[in-house]
């Protein structure tokens, strides 16, 4: 890391920070200009918060020189990983799909819709089961029965599930169920959460938060890979920004920056990030033509009935042909799409 | 709410629109424009979300006209509410000061800590105890230990305290030490959390997410109301934006703005927005001038070996001097500094 | 327009604001909910504008039912409008290619750049001679000299041309030479700047600026229309937000946004709002897979040495790569792209 | 600068670093990591722009040390500069408050406005000549008759003038009536303006840009006095974020941190940043707390019949309330306003 000394800065503060510095295993250089001091240093950052230093008298700023995530890094794991749900292998040469409701609302529905993605080539199916939502005077989600019927639509279909783990208190009965469990964009900083799907035996889904950056994202990773879970599935789904025409601003350069320096999976959900329907099979597109190894896209039989993100939910006509135009632009970036479309 | 219907929107779908709002005991009036038809409903927006209406065919957009939450509201509760904590009334005449560290770290630490704001002025000790940071890699709080010292620190001290609850398991334990719960800015909408606090018998002290709109922070408190605790003191804390020399950037038109929609209380913590202890004092000061009921400020007694936001840290020195500084502003507002500075 | 009257606005109040609606030709409606009362009114926004309501006593606030601008807008001309430079025709069925360097650096720079980007089928060359750049201790540009560089490569190669201009003042001496008129993002709501560009009979590349929404962008565009000149291409090149690994952040929903709302072509500039040449392909793969009508790429011979963005520059050999991937892109959009590779 | 390669750059990579740097007149250090190498370099930042090596084969990226602005820095003026307009002094012990209407639209209003304003004790009368808008079908201002109406309030009340010149066109005439040439926030990176404003005997205040870090603002006042006018006033007035309840959203820090790093005085000007006068002033007494050097507030007799700006518009009665209440606030900073409240 970088040290920069404020200009006025004494010869005891500058000797201060090295000490510490040196204390602490690093190895230092020190560069006096002529409106500033700098010194360089370099050892194990774990050892030595930036914030450490830059509450030290003198200290103008701390500037890390290198990311602070390592398992989640190339150069870590310079190849790709990927990350196995069963038989299915999210990372590799094949795309998946991730299609379903938002909200799991009663059996005809889910297993309409599972029935329905799966004809048209999705390989997971998504629901949500405990669905508290921004406001408490909404629809808040099946609970135990929206898991179940999960289990039944994946008996019926053969798709992987993956749902929302909201709640330490239920995440046992999630991992019962789920094939992947998936960290919402709200948690994606919680703590408590990202600990114990570490120590779950099952692929994680971590969505990025609506306003962390590419670092935080990967560094909210790392918390569950040096927990003791590798497989991490990362997800764009759009960040906030002042833009109103859209619900949250698309960030399709996260997926080939963090594949630059992350060998993780990263899928899209083109649903979330534009909420509006009308644009996700444009932004789906866009995504795979990105480098994205998944989507996750909402769908529902009936829109205008659903009870959670209708807006943004593709009718079963508009996912087909969705379908269709995917598995024309995998072979752009040298893939192919995961499932088979019925009759195709 | 108004509903906006597309320009090329059939009579059919206008009629389905209408029906709909109908059903659900709006009073609906039709106007039919040169270029639009716009359908304006009266009624009780719990009972039928905008989406449901937005995710219709021939529907443009919805647009709310009232504000989605009602017990926050200035229309529901049109005096300013008082939260008193013990004997300490939160919202009313006089300004509180929350001081202390952002992390117990040991008993020493905390000690000092209490007596030297104590000493200042400050009514309300602040310290973490559960730490779970952004970094696997840190320090992560002395957890139940911590929560018995800042209980030894009320005793002897007589300061309030106020920690961050940020697991729904621990609830029950920070709640039996705590006078004051503490909802972090990435918990805002964790609404698992949420209801929980909104079933203890404690003020609840709710930090605005960093990217949290007005009006999602005024919806989290009506989330804490509608369970039952009507308690809920807002904290301003920083939203996220483009700049980098502050951490994030405190938006002091939110006391004004949320003062004028709602009847709760607003604090500030310009330690966390600012991210710098030098600005710290000059941004409380402004808060104090845009009417805010409180402040929360990260002090220790030896910033740069403070184990968590040390460089956001007030030296014991520079908090005695903030202190006098606000105690000649608080009038300037009508309002009086609450807290005895030690010889004053 | 909908105008919500304040909770406690008087009988006086609202009568005022329909007096003044019903005097500007408005046709008004008033729903008188249990709380508020509600105001639609229908007419000529040109001839009212909110914010003389807004303003009025007793009004909470002023919602907009209509997009602002009309000329711009599908509303006005349904169809895809279609840009003629020269012969070619930007926003039909074929996709170009601008490319070139950020500067104009020099004869031998230029002509090199012009005939590599040729060879790998690009349409229009880029070049600014007028680089006043965020600090005055840059290179600022070959001024008049540039223009004449990029005469003579569109003599040479047949390339047509476009060039910014930024300055009142020199838009004769620039319009003398382009083809296309580029308004950089800086300048999106210059208006003395927009209107004197409605005078010019050339098309205009106007980029969206860097905190503009897509309805500010839609409104710049509507003042060089309403002022005479049809002809504008819009530009998304990458909005502002707190992210950092990404110079900014590319906006890719704002194209299918855009086509929706506006009959207007648009094009992308993958390189400034990535910053980074290692990330430019996948983004224009992703930009022509999102409905784009072209993208403006920045080409150097030797990025190292460029005076200018060198760091988002292709080299010649990356271009080439990437304009071969394109030609397998377009075909998934229905399209193909215009130019012919040397060789193909 | 420090400039970081990749992990595998080669030898001969960090060599040609190493030689330009060299080359340039740098002085440079190795630092060979495990992980990476980094090389430190001194010397004068203008001779070697970052993106020369930013651009170069093997680099991961370049880090700047220190702040690219010199003549509007700490450094190199240490103490507060003081901004004479005329006989009054900007930056001093006096705030002084810019008041008038957002633009001039008729002798009547214009010299009530300034009577008014003048009354309650502000120093410097604003109001626009030139006010092209977003929307082209707005009020686009009196051009050079609000000129001379401005002159002639001056004449007759004795305050100073302030108004936006926005094309340098139309600067020499501007530059005739002006006591202070505004930039606008949207012109804040037009560096043709910034060019000719530099070449004017008249102070500038210059607004920060919507989406300009303050780092980007000092640089443009780095570019007007690098031209040979020293006398700049920086104005914070909001910056672009997610929250829409305010029309942007202030960030009072910046008055702090710019203090900090910069010796020009800086100006606040709340009614473009809330959009709503209600709120103005509120944010006015925080600005003054915050340390800021003056304000600049708009003031209309009859705000509803406003041209511009009304909704943000504080009526006479508002205004001198206000005026009263920063009286009392400036003490608190140990200051006074300057200007005589009529009566007092």
């Amino acid at each position: 890391m970088i040290v920069v000394m404020q200009q006025d800065a004494t010869e005891e503060q500058i000797n201060a920070v090295v000490a510490r510095l040196d204390k602490n295993g690093f190895q230092v250089h020190l560069s006096r200009g002529v409106e500033r001091t700098i010194i360089g240093a370099i050892g194990d950052r774990t050892r030595l918060q930036d914030e450490f230093l830059e509450a030290m008298a003198g200290v103008e700023k701390v500037m890390p020189v290198l990311q602070p995530y390592k398992l989640a890094s190339r150069a870590f794991h310079p190849e790709d990983s990927v990350v196995m749900v069963g038989d299915l292998a999210i990372g590799g040469e094949e795309i998946h799909i991730l299609a379903g409701p938002c909200a799991v609302e009663s059996r005809e529905q889910l297993l309409e819709t599972a029935r329905l993605v799966k004809g048209a080539g999705a390989t997971i199916l998504r629901g949500g089961a405990f669905k508290p939502r921004t406001s408490p005077y909404s629809f808040q989600g099946l609970e135990e029965e929206g898991l179940k019927l999960l289990a039944e639509a994946r008996e019926e279909t053969g798709l992987k599930i993956v749902t929302e783990v909201m709640d330490v208190r239920t995440l046992p009965l999630v991992a019962e169920y789920a094939d992947i469990l998936q960290i919402g964009a709200r948690n994606m900083q919680n703590f408590f959460l990202l600990r114990e799907v570490a120590r779950v035996d099952k692929p994680v889904l971590l969505k990025r938060g609506l306003s962390a950056t590419i670092e935080e994202w990967l560094m909210a990773a790392e918390y569950i890979m040096s927990g003791g879970n590798q497989r991490v599935i990362l997800c764009e789904r759009g960040i906030r920004t002042f833009e109103t025409y859209t619900r949250n601003t698309l960030d399709l350069a996260a997926v080939p920056v963090v594949k630059y320096f992350s060998h993780l999976p990263v899928i899209v959900d083109p649903s979330h990030a534009i909420g509006k329907w009308r644009f996700v099979p444009a932004m789906a597109r866009a995504a795979v033509a990105a480098g994205a190894d998944g989507l996750l896209v909402e769908v529902h039989p009936n829109p205008a009935e659903a009870l959670c993100d209708g807006p943004q939910s593709l009718t079963p006509e508009n996912f087909a042909a969705m379908m269709a135009d995917l598995r024309q632009t995998a072979p752009v970036v040298g893939r192919r799409l995961a499932g088979v479309a019925a009759g195709a």
